[in-house]
């Protein structure tokens, strides 16, 4: 697909998706929403992909959701009833984006090099590390402008930070810099903008250098499953399967390989050998 | 309403609601926590009010559950079967309080200027920052006199410092000093007893100068309830209703304010505008 | 019952549970499991019994499973069908062990010496404090051997360390040394080996000395389960019963001996005591 508002670039195993639209500090627009969707699938499918991270162009990562256009500047259809047969057809498009991000199969990692405001704060809160240039603000900024959370952000933040802290941003609206987000718990690291990229590389590289695409990939999406899980048994239940599957599998391969004192040799698809024990791509009905 | 166990003041839009049995260190009684729920009821129902602080007069915070009394000093009728048809007569106060508080559509700012113990210290988890002061003593001191924890305690306090540190305080019981609760993470900053009010306000002040009162009211609630909800299309789900109501609201003068680049003026009506997508005053049954 | 991987020591209320097979790290086995869940069940039944410490003998913690075995080396039979009607027939051991931990009536620590990886590690998640040797090394490798998270770690570890640094560790499959373990809150402290076993005991201490047994059950109990659940009614609906019970009983000891002036003597029997509200020893279904 060609991408009007993404740039995409490959090195080796990991792929950078930069958001692109720099001219306008590469702010949000329901065509991206819809291309970042496209890109993912592409990206979750192609098993050459091992790690994706996304950074902006230019000087912000992005700078919130566009306000520049007519009528519903979210993208959301007055005139459809949100509890009607068609609700389908309003959805926030932030959180479409992070459902898509959610249930991906290989890490995503935000390098955040600039001004991270609205939706442009939020979709990265599903990713599964944050990198911030010493140079990027965050901002939760609903309550200035009157609407409310979205990319699920009401979900995702409180599990990053805590209660307390996404309580004070979200109510305060105010920009959070780059320390203070770390400091915070929101990143992994704060950089030199010259070394931001190549930091996020680093994590992707330890996250993909020596492990099983597959087990990578269940390991993920039993985490973010399971921080929302009521009851350990929810774990245990599906932790059998992946076991009982995976011992079969990349895990039959990583034993006899540390038996033998040699580097394992793992399966490189991923979608089509994923184990049962949880339906890996669905997620509960938008009704 | 005449409170006798309370005392409350307006400062402009932030109201301070004292707790006022200095003589017993403001030991909770189960006219307290009656007064607590009316207070609050008034409180979130007068749009002239933003924020509530919540402090103790005298030397303490609350001394815990006035255990002077005769019978029962918990309050709970031990006539009453609590498996039956009147089982909704025991209640556990603090829990009635704190349940109050969670629904609450205006930000509550514990001032904590003493001894906290028990539902003292409790009845401040459900709030949405809490200031210490250094004399500020902390104890879940439960298991010292052979009851269980209360006012939700056991949901709130491993969201708010996590499981091990709510463990080592439960079980030990022990009176947790300032800068130990601090840094544990139970509250957003630890300052001197002459401080305590003005750094309460200010955070009040934070949270209420330049922000949309519906908008504050909804993400305060979002993220109360999304911090224990299952899956991300759970806040999807009420997200996307909330954005669809609030940027045809708040959100139309928001955008339009930026666009101008003026402040925005927003609705300061709050519970007759609070969007739907979400019951924002009911909860589950206790049964 | 006579323990071959397993080594067992009382002092007084505290017993010290050791993975006894030094000559292998302590690596993990089918037997060491069930021992572990028989001499879990023993201990709890003991009302002597307060405190329960597992440590490791020689110089490991517990080097994961044991991976020297001929088949399915994680003891699942691979001839049963997950999905059938035998499917209890193959129960990740790791979770079966970590789930009778979590419904234990009195603390467990881990008192990690050494090397703790694979389910060396995930078996501590569900105990109630950890503490580090400074010569402990914490390893969540499945992912380097094409496995997946066991022992309810994806339920478990997110609620310890926040859900970020569980992706990093899992996703990068790297050894943590226990500075860096203990700096991300998965334990409560580091200290010299020689002093490892003491600060254990001074925990396990700290739990006992004052506090009332069933109290302490009760407490432990509902923290580890209001930690997974989505409102905090379910914290006042079980709390109001607990309160009701346990009022009645050590904590009328305990408000009696407190107007008393005098230290409360508590009831020491725990299962035959704890208080309605919940079924304590009762979990979900595995299906």
């Amino acid at each position: 697909m060609n991408y009007e508002t993404l740039k995409i670039s490959r090195d080796g195993a990991i792929v950078t998706l930069t958001l692109n639209r720099p001219d306008c500090l590469n702010a949000f627009t329901v065509q991206m929403a819809r291309e970042l969707i496209v890109a993912f699938d592409e990206l979750d499918a192609d098993d050459a992909v091992r790690a994706v991270i996304v950074t902006g162009a230019g000087r912000a990562f992005c700078a919130g959701m566009d306000l520049s256009g007519e009528g519903n500047v979210f993208g959301l259809d007055e005139n459809v009833d949100p509890y009607g047969p068609d609700a389908q057809r309003i959805r926030d498009t932030g959180g479409e984006v992070v459902l898509r991000i959610y249930r991906m199969n290989k890490p995503v990692i935000a390098a955040i090099n600039g001004v991270a405001v609205g939706v442009g704060a939020t979709m990265t809160l599903a990713m599964d590390a944050r990198i911030l240039s010493n140079e990027a603000k965050i901002g939760f900024v609903f309550s200035k402008i009157g609407i409310s959370l979205e990319s699920c952000a009401s979900w995702f933040l409180p599990r990053l930070v805590g209660i307390e802290t996404a309580l004070d941003w979200t109510l305060s609206a105010e920009i959070i810099e780059a320390q203070a987000a770390h400091a915070a718990g929101l990143a992994r690291a704060v950089v030199s903008g010259g070394e931001l990229l190549q930091a996020a590389r680093s994590v992707a590289q330890r996250f993909t250098a020596a492990t099983s695409p597959v087990s990578v990939a269940v390991n993920r999406q039993l985490l973010w499953r399971m921080a929302g899980a009521t009851h350990p048994m929810e774990a245990h239940k599906v932790e059998t399967r992946t076991m009982f599957d995976l011992s079969q599998a990349d895990g039959r391969e990583g034993v006899n390989a540390f038996k033998e004192g040699r580097n394992p040799e793992f399966g490189t698809a991923i979608r089509q050998r994923m184990p049962r024990g949880l339906d890996w791509d669905g997620e509960p009905d938008f009704a």
